[in-house]
């Protein structure tokens, strides 16, 4: 628009704690201080950013409502600040809003905006728990002058046909229409906790390119980072131009993203947690955001490893143990957890029995060696015949399941006295095909806090393997996951010469099915239309239902792909975090 | 009224399998057909009757709201029938509603009503699911020529104040207006899946009492019965007159409630599972519904039995096997699995370790006997020293929880041993107050695919002992909880001399604070002033937070107290039916 410069806005991307409203308020205050520091006149902060999203059944509590509003608005900041807040309600039986307070700006805090589109769809549960405004926000700041279009996450969504919901209202397109009727804004801000899949930065960046041209003015859009629950944020905060021009910031760091709205190209990333950044992508109008597998790939290894890191942080776990069975599945996770918490705070646990392949220890003891994460191997084969003696006319007489599960159960019984004496937390080891389909013990390999790999595709874990290894060549060390665990065929080892392609399809065949199915939606006869044998996709969906209550009882797992259904895979865990401090 | 009779309304109370729209569209037929040979001209079937309440994130798939409507369509009755079916939305982008189709009418299947409010908080999403209507339905009957009010359940709730929502709309009220405007209706109908817990039925009352009153004629009421998942529904369809007369069907049994809207003494309860039916209560106009507390842990008793016999008989599981301690809890949960599925069909497992006493021993072997349960006795000692011998030194240096943690899942692997070899179900024996306290081993006394007791107060299993005591003794058989059993104080036996209340306040104490907190939402501070020390109530409070997460690892436990807060133990469990077969 070629006005003079009002100064800077800054997009901080947080990453709270659910429930930790006294911790986000400090954080979000120093990190206001920072992008003062660095000439900021206005900032922006993420969706709730004050209780962290997604709170969850926390919000159906008056004291939570209250705590985190009233804490919001006594934030001590020098500039004016949009900051995410559940808002508390006028009337005593109506729900809270999903709002926006602005602090700062010389006068009393004031609620500026509350969501108008509640998302209620897979992830999502906004109509349970908040009341939906009928207008967009508008907010003037002192500081700068600023006139700003204030929208919350989901608001932003409906003008490019995004979201899976009808809704009756447009606030983009409402903002859009105040401007055609005489009302000047100099950007429309956006504050969102939009979770992280393999293909959401594509999406979002059509969202917001769509937001600004109907806005014909710039969108911006803060969004949250971090692991909260099963729940991923990438960052990857934008901002975008009536043009095309686009910057996006960094993904999988807290950081600041300062933005002179009548200049894309004097954009800004403040990284703040002083880590190698990989700095701010600039895309001109018209260009598309190239993403090759290998980037795909190391972005999925920043998300599990940072979902992890999250969920012990935010527990206030410190240590992790599990179990390695020289597969490539316990390797990888141990290449995740080591990245996570560090070598020197893992432990890695070798039980062979009978049925466990010489290369199956050497291998175990070669990925710990070379994360230098600490090791034992503790033989389970002694446990496994005496369990067997005891109980030998149930076994001798029933289903042969009943033998192969008691050694991933005594394994679990290892790994978690482990877990138990040293304050440690048993991850489960397990990948998203075998998950889905029950190739798994219940109480056995499935045992522990938190599932890293849970949803991640098999042959995605081998993609996972390279990233690992070529970061591990780049720093001059071995690589963690060596080409006998690459290469050899996948096997419980739970039974003589066992291979899961037994049970199993390929995984190549398997993945294809399944994401056709979690993803996309499609049933057996559609499936199979795509070229796969139609009775190797009916067995596999079969498998796929009846294993539903088995997976119901698996820890979290991030989750890093999408699904067509809500329901299947949604974890309800609700914050750990004591609010009440 | 004193009009001459129409006929006969059919209240049915269904019980149907969440996703088996088939089995339940048969059953339908036949409890119709069972109405119609008793002289019923209309029936009225139960919320979503057609798939089952809840069905969860099933309702966001498509096909599954189109198969559900058409088969309801297509169900052959002489009779018309309100069927409760997701109807299909006329746009794409819209909901479905949570609707009544009108069939059997001498005309073609007709949506007559959708729901009009959603409770979306506690157990409940809907706002998740459905669009709401925005009236209320009528229903014109060829065969008696009835004009009806149509209400779903949540409708009805709004007039009585007896919902923590704020809805826009009160379709009692707009139904009472349109009478003043001239509109008759012989009786407003609701369909309702309205969940038990100990006290619901006197709010019941309350909502259909206050119903009939302002509508200014009957007020007719058919509730789901039977265990879907973690809800339980009492059934106790109803029929309230503006006189405040009421007729309650019994509990805990599928069947037709025949109502003469004219003579409210003319009632009829048409037992469909030839039982000994307690048969029909009718309360005259300004007397309460006195319910002693036998009565009530008779209910709950019947509750938790049925739970547990609709989750095995929906999920297609003939047999349990159980671990038996000697305890309190273990004693009740075998009595309620005989009763669920049959004493031939239960094992019980007896698995002492060095810690166990010797009445441990004999009261569990005493209990499988006067039950008539299969029963055996497994020593685990020999498992237990292996097992510290091979990592002694990890449990030398440890916390000496871990210690005790191995012999309950030792325990766990030979339960499930049992299970898988012999395709039985494990349960799982704890109790809600010892859960909420993480009193419990994850992986070990918590394995299992369902929770009888999980929400069932510790004072209260001591309730259900005498309850099936005296069950036991009106059928001339021994008492199955012995007399040492329900008098020795409560222990773990995981450690030497170990006491529950070495580490937990008394369960007298516990259950009251517990009680406090999770169904009435009191603080700390609040519940001391009801008289409790603080710093156990704080201690209480902090031990609950903490072990959120190992309670979500808990297989599904039927509710049977309210909540003051939804999510805290809301199990996502989605039908596990297959609705496509």
């Amino acid at each position: 628009m070629g006005n003079q410069s009002k100064g800077l806005i800054a997009l901080l991307q947080l990453n709270p704690t659910v429930g930790d409203i006294v911790g986000n308020a400090q954080r979000l205050q120093e990190i206001v201080g920072d992008a003062y520091s660095h000439g900021a006149s206005v900032c922006v902060s993420t969706e709730l950013a004050i209780c962290g999203y997604p709170p969850r059944d926390l919000l159906m509590q008056p004291t939570f409502i209250q705590i985190a509003q009233e804490t919001a608005m006594n934030i001590d900041v020098k500039i004016p600040v949009l900051v995410g807040t559940p808002t508390i309600p006028e009337h005593q039986r109506e729900q809270p809003g999903n709002g926006v307070l602005l602090i700062g700006n010389q006068a009393p805090a004031k609620v500026v905006a509350r969501k108008q589109l509640l998302p209620t769809y897979d992830v999502f549960d906004e109509a349970r728990y908040f009341d939906a405004d009928d207008r967009p926000g508008i907010a003037r700041t002192i500081n700068g002058s600023f006139e700003l279009g204030v929208t919350v996450c989901e608001d932003a969504w409906q003008v490019s046909g995004e979201t899976p919901s009808e809704y009756d209202a447009d606030p983009i397109e409402q903002l859009a229409e105040w401007g055609r009727q005489g009302v000047e804004l100099d950007a429309t801000v956006n504050l969102s906790a939009s979770p992280y899949h393999a293909e959401k930065i594509q999406t979002r960046l059509h969202v917001a390119r769509t937001a600004a041209e109907c806005l014909n003015h710039p969108f911006l859009l803060a969004n949250q980072v971090g692991g909260n629950d099963d729940l991923l944020f990438d960052g990857r905060s934008l901002a975008a131009w009536p043009n095309g021009d686009v910057v996006i910031a960094p993904a999988w760091e807290e950081g600041i993203l300062l933005i002179d709205v009548n200049d894309s190209t004097r954009s800004q990333w403040i990284s703040i947690e002083g880590k190698k950044s990989t700095g701010l992508t600039q895309l001109p109008g018209g260009s598309e955001l190239v993403q090759d597998e290998e980037t795909v790939l190391e972005a999925l290894a920043d998300a599990v490893v940072l979902g992890l890191r999250d969920y012990c942080r935010k527990s206030g776990i410190k240590r992790i143990v599990l179990g390695l069975s020289g597969g490539i599945d316990s390797a990888v996770a141990a290449c995740v957890a080591c990245a996570a918490v560090g070598p020197e705070n893992v432990l890695g646990l070798s039980m062979p029995s009978r049925f466990s392949s010489e290369h199956s220890k050497s291998d175990a003891k070669y990925t710990a060696e070379s994360l230098g994460m600490d090791y034992a191997s503790i033989p389970i084969d002694e446990l496994h015949h005496l369990v067997e003696n005891q109980i030998e006319s149930v076994l001798d007489n029933g289903s042969p399941v009943a033998r192969e599960n008691i050694q991933a159960r005594l394994r679990a019984i290892i790994v978690m006295s482990h877990a138990n004496a040293q304050q440690r937390m048993a991850i489960a080891t397990g990948n998203k095909s075998e998950l889905a389909q029950g190739y798994c013990t219940l109480y056995g390999d499935m045992a522990g806090g938190y599932t890293p790999l849970g949803d991640v595709y098999k042959m995605e874990v081998y993609g996972l393997a390279n990233v690992f290894n070529n970061r591990a060549g780049k720093e001059g060390k071995d690589a963690p996951v060596n080409e006998s665990t690459l290469t050899k065929p996948p096997s419980a080892e739970l039974a003589p010469d066992q291979r899961d392609d037994d049970t199993l399809p390929p995984y190549t065949v398997l993945d294809l099915i399944l994401k056709h199915h979690i993803e996309n939606g499609l049933g057996a006869d559609e499936i199979a239309a795509t070229g796969h044998d139609r009775e190797t996709v009916v067995t596999v969906l079969r498998r796929l239902e009846a294993n539903e209550h088995k997976r119901w009882q698996m820890a979290p797992a991030p989750r890093v792909s999408p699904r067509a259904f809500g329901q299947g895979w949604r974890h309800p865990l609700a914050s750990r975090h004591d609010w009440r401090r």
